[in-house]
């Protein structure tokens, strides 16, 4: 049986992948009386007094909403709502498996920016963060931003941060076999979309010195300011896009003498003769899925020291998998009102630190996405992140 | 420890009362390679060519969204989104346990009736059907009736029909126990908010006879038409509300002479001399909660033949958990596109039915909410008549 035969069958004869469960037993008049009228109306005279007592009395307190409205799914695109439920059940039940955190998937029957921006906030009182996922850029930038100020939960675009944090980690670790300075690398990049400018963002936070980036268009230059999105424009203002000191617009030309080269674009855009133009035992992470820019063994015959992927039949696998089920699980343990920058590194940190000095090696840089320490360590860190930032409802 | 004590430590020993699972494990690579990327991307093409496949494929086919806008909760008022979650958790916890329905709550922080209508219909891609609950008359019926003509999933508020149904169930054998004719019958209501309205109306269907109706402004009369509500304008025009040939505005020169008395209203609001003025071996049911119009021995000691209230300390509770659970199981087992008036009736005949000619009695009018026979009774029933009427997606 193939991939495809296999999970068609998987999801039809589960009926799908997730379902509702009740903590409490219903079974006789004593039962319904507590768990529903009369007694419940004790819960929510409590609530109706102090509303962050709905964290107390009710299942908002680990409970995420993964939200879509379908407009990037995986690979396939703008394949609306419906094609995206199965994708959002999975990220559902992964949150539940791996980090024992309750999510329900939703996917918004609209892609206009305002009603699905009005909606999630009406959504809410039942919620203790929202996942957004699958929802094209820049619209999702957008959305996110909104979200963040104008709720008291934690929102969290993975398709924007989960890369950008592991990418992080495996930064960190990178400095740590290679005994080198981050401050004295360079990093090319290949994507500006939304994942790509929050890797750079990240990048740039750990230490990183120069990041030049490249994209359809070309090399980003300052000299074509005008002609980039709010989003590219952002990361040049803010000093996290470096100009090139000379380049012809191609990708080669600056991947010439980089350190590292960082790929979140197209299949095949980087040779082999490229990756031998750059510094000497090159960094070389390619995560265009499923066809990388430049595959792991070619990347290695041309001298790469370090090479990671998205795929899990490679080392070094960038999986975002390691970063959101404890991130989720940590804001939650301490009621969140936000997931900040500051929590999102400690993210980074925790995985990198996962692996020992003795243990690090060019093949492993970042922890396997089943090592069951990694929830357990993300999340302690994203916590204890949270009540160091002020944004914990709790201190414990 | 009190009823108060005891649900509140419920509440919050177990955080909350519903947890999500998944139905898959996820354990190694190839388990995420099936459920998550890439072999999930096979079940999202699917259902990209043919939405209905989200039935087959996903959790739609047996999920349901419990929401509320908290605009009325229980006897408790307009208290808001967050003080009804433990009501809209309960609700759900009621469907998987009693019906094995998967349900998630959610309460919407708006009370706009347009903003509702639009929310819900932008939820619909991951849901079977919509169950509304405690929202406040006659929004809800506004509501309700808008979203069940724009959408193309069952949408039922409980407040409304629930009562109705098992009130008709309730008459169905008053009828068969006491060998009447329910077109002989004449019933007096009290209370003409929306399960008011419902209840008189399905009991117009059942056949009975004539209907008089009181509320806090007197009694419905043809002559005040201009001074009410579009609901019992509606109720009045269609022939559901008869006008009382005499009456002095007070409920107790309608109830003289009347078979029956249904109060859906305020408490004592009906005496022991009032019953005694109604025609021979009276039916008194009596919902007001938790204190009834009269109570249950008051009502006996009158000469009522046959009591019925909201309580479960007396007989014949008129709980509407006899009737959602199976009604929505019936419902989601054939992927109806409505919950009609006919499912609803035949709901209502089933859960007569469960009780034998030979078992009914004064007492026994109505089977108990933990009649294990009642859930698979009413939803055979239901999706049977769903696809009689053309409504069912599936005919087995």
């Amino acid at each position: 049986m193939d991939l495809k035969e296999e999970s068609l069958k998987l999801h039809s004869e589960n009926k799908g992948k997730l379902e509702i469960r009740s903590k409490v037993k219903i079974e006789n008049q004593h039962d319904l009386s507590l768990a529903y009228t009369p007694g419940v109306a004790y819960a929510c005279k409590e609530i109706e007094k102090d509303k962050d007592l709905a964290y107390k009395y009710t299942s908002k307190c680990n409970m995420v909403a993964v939200i879509t409205d379908g407009s990037a799914v995986l690979g396939l695109g703008n394949i609306g709502p419906y094609g995206a439920i199965p994708v959002m059940e999975g990220k559902s039940i992964l949150l539940k498996e791996l980090a024992g955190v309750d999510s329900i998937p939703i996917c918004l029957k609209t892609q206009d920016v305002e009603e699905i921006i009005k909606t999630v906030k009406y959504l809410e009182p039942t919620l203790g963060a929202i996942n957004l996922e699958d929802i094209s850029a820049p619209r999702c930038v957008t959305i996110e931003r909104r979200l963040i100020e104008e709720m008291d939960i934690p929102v969290f675009h993975d398709d924007q941060h989960g890369t950008s944090i592991i990418v992080a980690a495996a930064f960190i670790n990178v400095a740590r076999l290679t005994k080198r300075n981050l401050a004295d690398m360079t990093i090319v990049m290949s994507g500006t979309g939304a994942a790509g400018s929050m890797i750079a963002k990240m990048l740039k936070r750990i230490g990183v010195g120069k990041i030049y980036a490249y994209n359809i268009t070309g090399v980003i230059d300052k000299k074509k300011y005008d002609s980039y999105d709010f989003l590219i424009k952002e990361l040049i203002d803010e000093g996290t896009y470096d100009t090139p000191k000379s380049h012809d617009n191609t990708l080669a030309s600056i991947i010439k003498g980089a350190d590292a080269f960082i790929g979140v674009s197209a299949p095949n855009l980087v040779s082999k003769e490229m990756v031998k133009t750059m510094n000497p035992n090159p960094i070389v992470f390619a995560m265009a899925n499923p066809v990388p820019e430049i595959s792991y063994d070619d990347a290695k015959e041309a001298g790469a020291y370090i090479v990671g992927s998205g795929r899990s039949d490679y080392p070094n696998q960038i999986n975002n998998v390691l970063a959101f089920p404890g991130l989720f699980k940590g804001a939650l343990e301490v009621r969140a009102r936000k997931i900040n920058d500051e929590m999102k590194l400690a993210a980074a940190n925790a995985i990198a630190y996962i692996i020992s000095d003795d243990e690090l090696s060019p093949d492993y840089i970042v922890p396997s996405a089943f090592d069951k320490r990694v929830v357990n360590m993300v999340s302690k860190a994203v916590s204890e992140a949270a009540i160091k930032t002020g944004v914990a409802r709790i201190n414990k």
